[in-house]
């Protein structure tokens, strides 16, 4: 078999065998495909994709290339969830306390933040003390103790993926459906869990921009999930305006903590009780409805907040910090936001807020740069508020004073302000995509 | 300027501006681009084309990315002919004492064979004495001197063309016809001539398999040379047979002289004929019919022979060999390939004879491998002649007789021999394309 063929295969449209996948993803991993050969295959894939079939092969095989998560000492269903990424998306801090307190494990790797959109590792590591670095052994102890456990990636998890990754992000081949779902999904299943909601984020915020790519990448995984055998679910959610009021580590976590105790902002309130009753419908526990009841309750009666405390405690972390949000990080520089001008906000570019709050310390550039936990902005108006002309609306935390100028810049870019007032809120929920189908809102 | 930017341009069918040709181009010289991202690129290319200024410019960069060769000591127009590769093709042997004869003077640089296209370089070689590497003062003086000269490429021309087309020949990227119409011109340019003809090639044994392929090859080279600034015409010739009766280096030359001593095979002489005929046209000697006569007179006259002898002589060569072509190098074995039946001749697939000869030693599977200059093989009918069953129609000539079965089971698949004869032998040559437009015959 050479790679040569395979090329020219997908090149002129062929369908590749799974032979062929596999061969490709092994020469990856062991370097004796050469990186110009598989730029040339990744581009010839964006052209011409990948069918269903070749999709959930070659997912399989990066899974497979590497470490498998072993959770089998956990007892029950495991379900994990992954969103595409956002700005301002706490929901893993949220929902998995949901979820664990409601008698489902959820024993989950999560990332760190790079460019525009964070990381719930890094938000978790904002509680002094919280460790995310657990051996396998502390990990399935910590969920069979608590029912969840937040950990960082480790092991050489879908070492294929990394290297393709890395590649297709230098070489303009990231946007391409197949390969992100497969992407995505040979973690997930790496990762060892029996059911997966996936939350793919659309809009200006999101990678998937319009709501046809964002369903399309949404079936796509799932049936890759069906096709392995693992329970797939797939919400498609609203990321034109970041979630929630605030972005930036300790931020998110103290509006994580008003969320589990049931006064958050009401969309990041929705957004997580769907996530959690599709968890708990993948695990059995009735039907959604049912689910999304279980899922009201649980933060009703501070059974979830009670979960969080658990975990953050069992990582280590100082659990007094969640029932007094002023011990945890808190920034040096306080700086208010005023309205340029009297009217309605009707938009808010989540991307630009996004780069806005890393400027100020919240994010990071590149792999390793340090960040800020007490650094980001909040809200004090939300989307579809009225703000007057230099009264705050929003406001920046950081400890360099030096960045506000050019992250305020910035961060006015993305907001719009207008004279009318928006005729609807907008969908936060556009549809569902489960093995049934997909149902649009 | 990032190459990211650029892939992702070319990716999403954008037109990409002088100065990011630049960028890539002085990238793909310095080692400053990796090879991935180049590769990325090229299969953009491939899917997405480059419009005719992205061609030119593209052209433009890889002829200037290395040595110019200086031609400006050598007196008058300068004419230049390419062809795109066939399987028999020793025109250039032909055609530039031809042209030389005429008064238009001849520099040309000249490639080695690989595969199963032979090149005139090693052609030449078979020659006894015959020097194809000389120096740029030895090589122009010759030409004012003579009136020709070809040598192998030497020095560092298009070396941006170099490094590229080593990697699209290992990603499945080779066959784009911006892409080959930039390699080939890029040369042709860097190697300094006024004029250039072009014999594009179509058929089975050809780069181009259609027409259509050709035409638009054809089109591409002709806008390129004209951009910048060098005359150029291009010839559709046909390449489903190999040209003339033989296919390896001595045969070829013993061939070439015949052909220039006026009894060689028809199609041979029209061809180069028609070559030579551009060529003068190109050089201002008078429109096409009168520049034809003069290439018929050229052979008649025996001035083009003579004009041959010349040039070996000047490059090292010894010319008894060509009145006395006994005395090119001869093969230790013959071997009589027989007709397995009676019929016509109706098909001869040109890239399979290549193949054959090869094996016979004729050619070389990778660089730098040897040759033996006498092997080959010969037709004792062509297409379209009757053969009978057991009776001799071709001629092996080898070194090595245990490579003849398998030479020979090759070459029989490359020979049909049908019960009814052709309806009508196939054109020669197909059209011209010149800067005034496509002309179908």
């Amino acid at each position: 078999m050479r790679m040569y063929d395979i090329i020219m295969k997908k090149r002129d449209g062929g369908v590749l065998s799974d032979e062929e996948i596999g061969f490709f993803v092994d020469g990856v991993v062991d370097g004796s495909i050469p990186d110009y050969q598989s730029s040339a295959l990744l581009m010839a894939i964006y052209f011409r994709g990948l069918n269903a079939h070749e999709t959930a092969v070659l997912t399989d095989r990066m899974a497979h290339s590497g470490d498998l998560v072993d959770l089998s000492a956990i007892h029950g269903f495991k379900a994990d969830k992954h969103s595409t990424g956002g700005v301002g998306d706490k929901t893993t801090m949220i929902v998995g306390p949901i979820v664990a307190s409601c008698g489902v494990s959820v024993a989950k790797m999560s990332g760190r933040g790079l460019g525009h959109t964070g990381g719930t590792v890094d938000k978790l590591e904002s509680i002094p003390g919280f460790r995310v670095e657990l051996s396998p052994e502390e990990f399935v102890r910590t969920v069979n103790e608590v029912g969840i456990c937040v950990v960082g990636q480790s092991g050489n998890l879908a070492p294929a993926d990394k290297k393709l990754y890395a590649l297709r992000d230098v070489t303009a081949t990231v946007d391409s459906i197949p390969l992100i779902a497969a992407s995505i999904m040979s973690k997930k299943i790496a990762a060892g869990a029996d059911g997966i909601v996936l939350d793919v984020k659309v809009g200006s915020g999101a990678f998937m921009k319009t709501l046809d790519d964002a369903v399309r990448l949404a079936e796509t995984m799932v049936a890759i999930g069906e096709k392995v055998g693992r329970k797939t679910v797939a919400l498609l959610t609203n990321m034109d305006a970041p979630l929630g009021r605030a972005v930036g580590n300790a931020l998110e976590v103290r509006e994580a903590v008003e969320t589990l105790q049931g006064h958050g902002p009401a969309e990041l309130t929705t957004i997580c009780r769907a996530l959690a009753a599709n968890m708990l419908f993948l695990a059995g526990k009735g039907d959604l409805h049912h689910c999304d009841q279980l899922a009201r309750e649980a933060v009703l009666t501070g059974a979830a907040f009670e979960r969080f405390k658990m975990m953050v405690t069992a990582q280590g972390g100082d659990p007094s910090v969640l029932d007094d949000p002023e011990k945890l990080p808190q920034a040096r520089m306080l700086h208010r936001v005023r309205a340029p001008k009297s009217g309605y906000i009707t938009h808010i570019d989540a991307e630009k807020c996004g780069v806005a709050a890393a400027m100020l310390g919240a994010g990071r550039q590149k792999k390793g740069d340090p960040i800020d936990y007490a650094a980001g902005i909040t809200f004090t108006r939300e989307l579809g508020e009225q703000v007057e002309e230099s009264f705050e609306f929003a406001r920046f935390y950081t400890a360099d004073e030096g960045r506000i100028p050019e992250a305020e810049r910035l961060f006015l870019e993305a907001v719009t302000i207008s004279e009318e007032p928006l005729p609807e809120m907008p969908k936060l929920i556009f549809g569902r995509v489960s093995a049934e189908g997909t149902e649009l809102i």
